[in-house]
């Protein structure tokens, strides 16, 4: 079976002190599965685009082995727009615009052949949605989720009956704080496991990311980027990264979870060197195996005499 | 020969969301060279403190093999006294009060047998004073410097100087991003290092500490701590354990810098688990040994399949 990916589709303008673009392809789904590619097919995508959605972006992404037959073009939809625009020190950002459009209407329906998909990566979006599609599988072995604040605040209830359900959840370290209520990251961790997930990774941006399961804390480095030239898409590519690389190996231990989470880390890393989907659309099998090793170099060191 | 660590030493009256101490034991030149004393002896303080210093104090510094020939002890003397208070989220403190005393007037005079000491450490002082301190050296050979905004702002042109004068420069993130005039901190790094240093660290709070050399960029985790009851000295403490354990070891390949990097950010973690200098005073060896161990467990990972 395929990994099952859920999330949106969108066209992002975003500008940066270095460039802008303009209805470029984005989406938690897009990023998603655009980075899991390199790991392992076929990926398949549920979500929704209008049918102004341009067609060389469903061809970009079947070009990279990405289904699409859970995609539903709503005719004379449009298709959810975000602009957001970066400051120079690129951690800041303001959201221009969020038009949710054909998003605003839409009910995840999983395709009968994928109700039996064994990885499911539930993107960014509303819980009521993540959880409606959890309630169409058919015993899902491994379920990875993302949120944010926004659904930390305003459905917070629906969000807690997701995390009962997933395996583990992937947030950033403001989010970790929000939703545990406890400005220290380690016990902040604690009670997050405990309202669900066995697994929490918490992204860190320029920081790197934490790894909490019931046995161990692994901390990833951040990989040393001179120049970050669109942040837009990093946290879904590291989402991505980290379960495309589970579901290839199939290997759920911690040990290969730790090399999940540098595998996401390279991904996310990849995304933010060219704008948009570029950085991820151009990456050879061999670079994403050479960062690997640039993360292995960057963190390892001997014991001690 | 033995360590030679120039700084402040004071009392320090320090408040956090936990507990409050009154005039407790502080100061730069205090936290290295207590955290130093667990990898190598002697260490040679030099400073100043009023007599109005506290016997016990010196008592304890000594007890550690800590040498005060180098303390200038001002007679009718007042020692610089400092006070902060740590808000809930200890990465914020307010400080409540500088009073230099003493220091305003402090001129470090190297005992003639300490002007041949090796292993250097400038604690965090006015740049113009650990220039006077170097001017006096006879050929050191390593030399490691801490500063801080109020100096690379006030100070630029004297700090400069030092900083081609030193081997190894000791900031936060903060620091190298003022001092660079950089926000992106590979960027900075390089821009530093080629002000005169030849190794940069940049330590990032809970985030771990970065260290930059000619060849390698090393990432080190910071502890996960659950608690951290006082703050004060963490960055003091890291400088200690690194130059402690390269003093001990003579060893100043890259490999072993990495270790020393661990070993100050383990010293660090021993230090903020108590208030004021108490988390450094009762650390046993054998724990100073699992701490770094704990540091391997928490970044080690196998090459992927």
């Amino acid at each position: 079976m395929g990994l099952l990916v859920v999330g949106s589709l969108g066209l992002d303008t975003v500008s940066t002190p270095f460039d802008k673009v303009e209805n470029a392809l984005g989406g938690s789904a897009v990023y998603i599965s655009l980075a899991a590619s390199y790991f392992s097919g076929p990926t398949h995508i549920v979500g929704v685009v209008g049918d102004d959605f341009p067609k060389k972006y469903l061809d970009l992404l079947e070009s990279r082995n990405i289904d699409l037959e859970g995609l539903q073009i709503v005719p004379n939809g449009k298709t959810f727009r975000w602009s957001g625009k970066y400051h120079y020190d690129l951690n800041v950002r303001d959201t221009l615009l969020t038009e949710l459009n054909v998003f605003e209407t839409f009910n995840p329906v999983i395709p009968d052949k994928l109700r039996k998909s064994r990885f499911v990566c539930l993107g960014n979006i509303d819980p009521t949605l993540q959880l409606r599609v959890l309630d169409q599988m058919e015993h899902p072995h491994f379920v990875v989720c993302d949120t944010m604040n926004y659904w930390i605040e305003g459905k917070k209830e629906e969000l807690l009956s997701l995390l009962k359900r997933v395996n583990v959840l992937i947030i950033n370290d403001s989010e970790a704080r929000l939703l545990a209520k406890e400005p220290n990251l380690v016990k902040s961790a604690k009670i997050i496991r405990e309202m669900g997930p066995e697994i929490l990774i918490i992204k860190k941006g320029e920081h790197g990311a934490l790894l909490f399961t019931e046995d161990i804390i692994f901390s990833a480095p951040a990989y040393p980027m001179e120049m970050i030239y669109d942040p837009t898409g990093a946290g879904d590519s590291f989402a991505g990264g980290f379960i495309g690389y589970l579901h290839k190996t199939q290997d759920l231990s911690p040990e290969n979870m730790k090399c999940a989470v540098v595998y996401g880390s390279a991904m996310a890393s990849f995304c933010v060197e060219k704008f948009s989907t570029k950085g991820l659309e151009e990456v050879e099998h061999l670079r994403v195996h050479d960062r690997f090793r640039e993360f292995l170099n960057l963190s390892r060191f001997n014991e001690a005499e």
